[in-house]
């Protein structure tokens, strides 16, 4: 049995194992555990840390994620500053392996005193990958960490997930040809804060160049958003292997944060979040039933092999259960 | 008031007035449209009527699923088949304009006596695109149609969505360079019983031929599934405009079917398709009570303004909410 006020004590100092051994508490599904989890996010809660900078990161397999957060993440360190990295992973709930899982990809960032880096945790922990990152990212900043970065592929429904945690949503990329620009996800472009070109270093230099120039131009026919100051938002080039722009991304982070924090936008958008969340916990939680009562469960079992054996249509049936449930039905 | 008697009455002859007023009514949103709708669909299943060919039809703007439809119609009806069609469009929701919804595309076969040709409706049914497409396709198959055609654009899960109500799922491609072979959606290879390359005439004949080649090549990759004879998903090329190689894609989806109902799985499939159709509507039952009673939206409402403000954890909110909704929590 977990002490559950002596971890929250200890998550408060900046303990990075009580923080791994909190982020393992919430990523498992026992109900015993998920209790647990739940009074430990309300006791962090009183604590009310001071907020961090989350910071979203997603781009294709094979763009340098691992090495761009790596170079970035010691950059900021050397500033002093305490960075959390976490993974969100939407396949590794359905292949039951990681992409983003091995640890050993940012070596001298994991061995930084000041940084705490959680890979994405595997299949055990299924349903809920939205639910599990947020309350990481809350962990992350009782913990007291300046800057979270939180890492995705560009596949699925990730990259708004987490735009939808995050205060910047950085897009890496790699140097391409114009063609490449229209394979870029929908949306995604409307979700950026900053696109940045990864590789421009060696003979990629003059394509990461134009590629650049390429989004930039792209960027420039989108209407200007709100939350955004004039000229936002930009596309920057960066080589992680030569350590070569990672100030300059920075640089652009703070300006868009300082301005949104003036403006009111920081506040509004982190309310919106918080808001969206609160109706996405009722919706789970609603359809949470269906799982958690055996006697529910089996009824929902018996009315489905009614249905498939065409005993009953399924509007029938749902009907019954929706009564079982005490829910009336339009 | 309709007499929904009478209506399950004409629509059982295959009467299309009677039908096309049906598949109004189910689109309406209006609760009290919503009971007639569903007395309506209750007193058609005990109808039982005989099983229609359902398939699928997929491809992005541009490859001709207006023509490939028109010519592929005429064809059947020309061998005394009666053919409905139905547009499903995610977008119409959103955008309140539907792409798949100009009536006049399909000159000839609406012209023809057995035919029923229904576009996409308009944004006035917001919600529930699954359901609403689900009834058209019961009560099209209450009023006797011996093939369903239910067309979709390539855009976000309306594929899995259609393929998840149909026997047969075809997807149509226009005759493109190798490069664009990687530009199919991931997944609706594994769900295409059969891949069809349009616009083999004219000058593209010698692209739609390689490009069908190479389709053909890369399903010989795919692992057999067990609803597929050996060969099968194939890849056939067509010219809906020259009215060519149509009678084989027929000839294809009718040994598919055969097989897989000698084999057992055109129930199986219908029997799963059932079931899961049934979960679905017990979760979205589940989902309306948040939108149907007063009281609760209010509720809701001012719990997300209490957590927008910071006086409420989005998670003690929620846990609220759902003590107001009766539902036990994890």
């Amino acid at each position: 049995m977990t002490d559950i006020p002596e971890l929250a004590r200890q998550i408060a100092e900046g303990n990075r194992r009580a923080l791994a051994r909190a982020v393992t508490l919430i990523e498992s599904t026992r109900p015993d555990h998920r209790k647990q989890a739940i009074a430990l996010m309300e006791a962090l809660r009183r604590a009310t840390p001071r907020e961090a900078l989350r910071i979203g990161l997603s781009g294709t397999p094979g763009v340098g994620k691992s090495t761009f957060i790596e170079s970035f993440g010691m950059m900021l360190t050397g500033q002093g500053l305490r960075i959390a990295v976490l993974a969100v992973d939407p396949s590794s709930a359905r292949s039951g392996g990681s992409i983003l899982g091995d640890k050993t990809r940012m070596e001298r960032l994991t061995r930084e005193p000041g940084v705490f880096i959680r890979p994405s945790p595997s299949a055990s922990a299924l349903g809920g990958v939205a639910r599990r990152t947020r309350e990481a990212i809350a962990l992350c900043e009782a913990a007291g960490f300046d800057v979270i970065i939180v890492e995705t592929v560009g596949v699925g429904q990730s990259e708004t997930m987490v735009a939808e945690m995050t205060d910047i949503f950085l897009l890496l990329l790699a140097p391409a040809g114009g063609d490449e620009l229209q394979g870029v996800k929908r949306g995604i472009m409307e979700i950026a804060d900053l696109i940045v070109v990864n590789k421009a270093d060696g003979p990629l230099h003059e394509t990461a160049r134009r590629t650049c120039a390429d989004y930039a131009g792209a960027l420039r026919l989108l209407r200007k958003r709100p939350q955004d100051p004039e000229g936002y938002p930009k596309a920057l080039m960066v080589s992680a292997v030569e350590e070569t722009g990672l100030e300059e991304v920075w640089t652009e982070i703070g300006t868009l944060a300082e301005w949104r924090r003036d403006k009111g936008h920081w506040a509004e958008a982190r309310a919106g979040q918080a808001e969206r969340w609160f109706e996405a916990e009722v919706r789970a939680g609603l359809l949470a039933q269906l799982e958690r009562s055996p006697d529910l469960k089996a009824r929902m079992a018996e009315l489905g092999a009614e249905v498939a054996a065409k005993r009953r249509s399924p509007e029938a049936a749902a009907q019954e259960m929706l009564d079982c449930l005490g829910v009336a039905r339009s």
